[in-house]
């Protein structure tokens, strides 16, 4: 930590590869430097020349008259080494190395990672990069980046992964009058990464927002822990790309294929306290409301406008955007009929018509902000001859000021409206270019919202009625792996979900038609058969299931043809005999209960709809195990099949709350064996209103 | 017609109620039509003045000393009838009615409506407005509107149903430089609606494209058709608000509540190859790609870029809209891999790396445009200390030149990449802000050309083999409404489906428990009971169906309890008895077929997934009857439910031929009858392959 406040604070810099070539990298970074008015001194570093800029250049760091807190390395990539083991001999206290050429042109480059790494160990030197634009920060007038324009100073951290990045955030953010506390580009993450700068973050109280480009991390239990709590307090904004990047693989299990890598992001994001927006461009805006205005107490908005068009496209917005249009309270309307226009338009959007003035709009936004059932009000401008975009720009200012409801802006248009706009951007009130944005806005803070109510309810109590055998089922694993087997029969994993309370049906193996004739009657009748093969993944489209079979003969008779369907369907297939199932009578509701491992989180737990419409439905939900009932309760609700079940459109008893306890079991079960890789519980159903696991997978890691 | 050309290019202008005071719409409207270069005449009448802006005011329209191609009335709604009189007496060919104060205000406005109607019927005299802003005509130099600022020259016409929003888009189009042929506000459409000006922009060669903001409309097959001729050869953009306005109502029916207004809208778009885009702020730079670029052969994008950040988020915008990552070709490796630096990204993305000047974009763009598996390029620049925005606009501008192939770019940023971003704009390559903009507008024009492909198809045969007896349904249906009933019951339902050829189970009604017994004998076991009473809508919730009877035995005992369920359920319902159908085995898909009627598109049919998750799941599609097996068939894979009879994910037999004969058959059926309200088949199940309408219900409208 010492590292990084010298580092973000240093006294003493020295550019190593400055420049006095227009466009180098090293020219930039000490233009920049000594351009913005840092008050400690800048020492350019480069054996090939004599000044820079004008100031007397260093051969070598080792040379520098003077300790240095930050050392900037803008050489070629494969001398970066070598310049950073003179760093540590000179005692510096921090790096940031922009270089590129390392681990993301391939292994040639990784190799030098490596190398760099190696010199750096134990030293308690922190470096930033390799591959980054360096960083801004605007209050100490540093500009230690080779961006082509600077930052304005403000109270967002922005952290980018993208350097090329950094720069249109720039011009947006000049453009929208944001400015920054610190404006940082984090590149590969070799050492310093995103968990590193959020507990640095964590310190600075002045700081009242982060907003992050994302594309990966690489420290998954960090990250989540230092986001969560810094977003206790102030929030997390976060635009991730790559959402598609990585599609879901073909896999074994339904669950290995029903969740890409980013959907598991989301998951977690959700769970560390993280808003997450749609698209990059919604960044700023976004960090901007959350940062500059109070929170809102609930999703209902109220929508002031003077003109109809834009008034119904704030509505669908609100409507698209899972928030709710404000009914107005029966105060409010009398108030508005004696104040406004004879054709306002009655209700909300409250339209105050073409020739509202900055009075109207006073009165009107006071009158809104005083009803309890409006959590807060987007205020539109459509210019029109006699609009007086600024006058109205001050009066939603100074009536917005003393309550402690968001208020939030859009003025349509460009030049005509642009000094409103910049009006009310610099008077705390974020103003947007279309109705859509100004809403989208308000459901950034409402998601902000929402995600604090949930995080003070996050522990995880290992509920006490669960007493697995976790010794007994870790030498089923080893047995398993000892053989070189990875898929677990439905048996043994229904055991094993048995030993955590998973209800089960019960099932027993036959090896041949009379043995499944007396399981059949051990079991009671009806019965269901269904063939055994490690090799056999889907065991109806082979033929190799037989259901409701109600006599001895009918299991005779069903063993002998699912065996022979299941041998023509795959001839190389080891056919270990069929299982003798207690046949549950059919539920309306099929169900999936999963596991899958995330290279970056580990663990997932993913629940949905299940039986063969799994895949097509889409209908899932993922969290990151173990969850409480709380969570459990939510998986539920955001599934669509729970609509089933639960609320108005219910159908099918069932009770929730066993379900409930069937997902905290099951998430406990996902977090208690890393060697597990993938489980698929599959269909889970309800069947007089009680859940049975009819059919289970385990497969475990090959590692 | 002729009156709409006069309307569009008038010699004579008289505007009425033209005014000397700042800030009035009489003054605007004066000042912009003398300020703007019009070559006819413009007569101010006004009896309260001698003057206006200096040119002689008249008292009436009466005594102008010259005929009037145009009159605009910009006075109070009031006395608007009494001066549109005066206007048909001083034989005016058109008219602008700017005045608000009609139906929007309500039954007193629209009364105001009414008599203006009543004294331009018959006259010939077409109208604009009431309540609009008038239009612009920058070819000719007119503006004949109120609006704050003009409009550019250019080739697309811009129709919008709300007035405000014109000054908005009038702002947005002079940043953007999008010019116009024709920015029409259309107001009410009391007279002049959408589809008398898609006619008239028909007929003008020059026009390339229109771009409409559309709240609702008053003409629908007038509409349709219109639109349908125009978008053939030219390409209509439509933003349509009001999208969750109108939310589905409470029906009766599945089908009634499964769609709102808004989707049918989406079909109809569909139907008459109409682009719908997102939202408002995509509607310019949609509307610029389709007219200045030629469209794509197909959906496969490559995205070229100076940085990797920006070039990720091309990708998920790609995937995000459904388009694909174009894959590069063999010979385009082998030409990139020549031409650039070492550490490209060696795949599509094409990454340039940070240090690309316009020689490298030029020869990247060159050999990305050869490739045929490339459907367009979207290139992005993200502004770098040597980055040359202008240099690299001007490379992309001419190498895009002979290709008739789209090319979009993205200069991310403001300032400093304004430059580029003009230019490129002033000369035909639209330039967006965000890489996800870019793309967007990409998927516009794929989704224009894969209308274009399908509106090729648009006929309708009735099937032969189809010979409905529509005199004996038409004589059903009478009986019912001397009745007063409005609800058909199951069996007669089916009867009416069976005309149709929609195959269905066999049923039968049965008074009493014996008559059930015979039934069932007469059928074949197994059977289905299911209580049959107008006043119980859903039968199973009520404890009135009973599956799966095999025995004589058991038909007697459940048709006692069944009765008796219902019963003790809805005390106060009429139950005629049971109707004994023949048990088609479980279906793995459970489908719904439906019909509704829109209030302003009459007959909509619906397809999707049925059973008791028709509401819970939505997964539906709606087409305007009657359809062809092709449109048919898109319907069904449209559904996520199709995908368990085709394709790769198939696991259900099932004769999809005949399911496209069935929604054939059924559209025609829904169009046939338009007393019939609504009808839901559901489930409509699959068994062994074939289909069967085991539930049905016919409901007649109240008229």
């Amino acid at each position: 930590m010492e590292s990084l406040e010298k580092l973000f604070d240093p006294k003493s810099i020295a550019v190593i590869g400055a420049s006095n070539q227009q466009g180098s990298v090293g020219f930039s970074m000490m233009k920049n430097l000594i351009g913005s008015g840092f008050r400690g001194t800048v020492y350019p570093v480069n054996p090939k020349r004599k000044s820079v800029l004008g100031i007397h250049c260093y051969t070598s760091i080792l040379d520098v008259p003077s300790n240095i807190d930050l050392a900037i390395v803008a050489t070629p990539a494969k001398i970066v080494p070598a310049i950073v083991k003179q760093c540590v001999e000179a005692n510096t206290k921090s790096l940031i190395v922009v270089s590129s050429g390392f681990s993301e042109i391939g292994p040639e480059g990784a190799k030098l990672e490596r190398e760099l790494a190696r010199i750096l160990k134990g030293t308690g030197i922190r470096m930033l990069g390799p591959n980054c634009l360096g960083y801004i920060r605007p209050d100490k007038k540093i500009n230690a980046s080779f961006a082509i324009r600077n930052a304005m100073p403000g109270k967002m951290a922005l952290i980018s992964q993208s350097g090329a990045l950094c720069s249109g955030i720039l011009d947006w953010a000049q453009k929208k009058r944001v400015g920054f506390k610190y404006f940082i580009s984090i590149g590969s993450m070799m050492d310093i990464n995103f968990s590193d700068l959020i507990e640095f973050l964590q310190q600075d109280k002045e700081v009242e927002s982060i907003a992050m480009y994302m594309e990966s991390i690489k420290d998954a239990d960090k990250f989540l822990k230092a986001a969560k709590r810094f977003s206790k307090r102030r929030p997390i904004i976060v635009a991730k790309s790559g959402r598609f990047e990585e599609s879901a693989k073909a896999a074994i299990s339904h669950t290995g294929s029903m969740a890409g890598n980013d959907e598991v992001f989301e998951a977690a994001f959700l769970r560390a306290g993280i808003v997450r927006i749609a698209n990059i461009q919604d960044l700023l805006g976004a960090a901007e409301a959350l940062a500059k205005q109070d929170l809102p107490k609930g999703k209902r908005v109220a929508v002031l406008t003077n003109a109809g068009g834009p008034g119904v496209m704030a509505s669908d917005a609100i409507m698209r955007n899972m928030l709710s249009i404000a009914g107005l309270s029966r105060a409010t309307m009398k108030s508005l009929e004696k104040e406004m226009p004879l054709h306002w338009s009655r209700g909300n959007p409250v339209d105050l018509l073409g020739d509202a003035g900055p009075e109207l709009y006073d009165k009107a936004l006071g009158i809104l902000l005083k009803d309890k059932g409006i959590d807060g009000v987007v205020v539109i401008l459509s210019p029109q001859a006699i609009s007086k975009p600024l006058e109205v720009a001050k009066a939603v200012v100074k009536r917005a000021e003393k309550k402690r409801k968001p208020v939030l802006a859009c003025w349509l248009g460009e030049t005509f409206v642009e000094a409103g706009r910049k009006y009310l951007r610099e008077n705390g009130i974020p103003c947007y270019r279309s109705p859509e944005e100004a809403v989208r806005a308000f459901s950034y803070m409402n998601a902000y919202r929402e995600i604090l109510g949930k995080l003070e309810q996050d522990n995880f109590p290992r509920p006490k009625e669960m007493q697995p055998d976790t010794k007994k089922i870790r030498a089923k694993i080893n047995q398993y792996r000892e053989k070189g087997r990875l898929v677990m029969t439905e048996i043994d994993s229904k055991k094993v979900l048995e030993e955590y309370g998973i209800p089960v049906n019960e099932t027993l193996l036959a090896r041949n038609a009379r043995e499944a004739v007396k399981r059949a009657r051990q079991i009671g009748f009806p019965v269901v058969l269904k063939v055994v093969s490690d090799e056999i993944t889907h065991k109806s489209d082979a033929g190799g299931v037989a259901l409701g079979l109600v006599k001895e003969r009918e299991v005779e008779d069903s063993f002998k043809r699912i065996t022979r369907n299941a041998k023509r369907a795959f001839p190389k297939a080891r056919i270990l005999g069929v299982n003798v199932q207690q046949m549950i009578p059919v539920g309306k509701a099929e169900l999936i209960l999963g596991k899958k491992t995330d290279s970056i989180f580990g663990p997932v737990i993913i629940f949905g709809s299940g039986g063969i419409t799994t895949e097509i439905l889409g209908d899932k939900t993922l969290e990151l195990p173990p969850i409480n009932k709380s969570l459990a309760g939510r998986m539920i609700r955001k599934t669509k099949i729970s609509k089933l079940f639960l609320g108005p459109t219910a159908r099918v008893k069932a009770n929730v709350k066993e379900l409930e306890d069937i997902l905290v079991r099951f998430s406990h079960f996902a977090a208690d064996f890393p060697e597990i890789e993938e489980v698929d519980v599959n269909p889970l159903i309800v069947s007089k209103g009680k859940f049975f696991a009819v059919d289970a997978r385990i497969i475990l890691s090959a590692r």
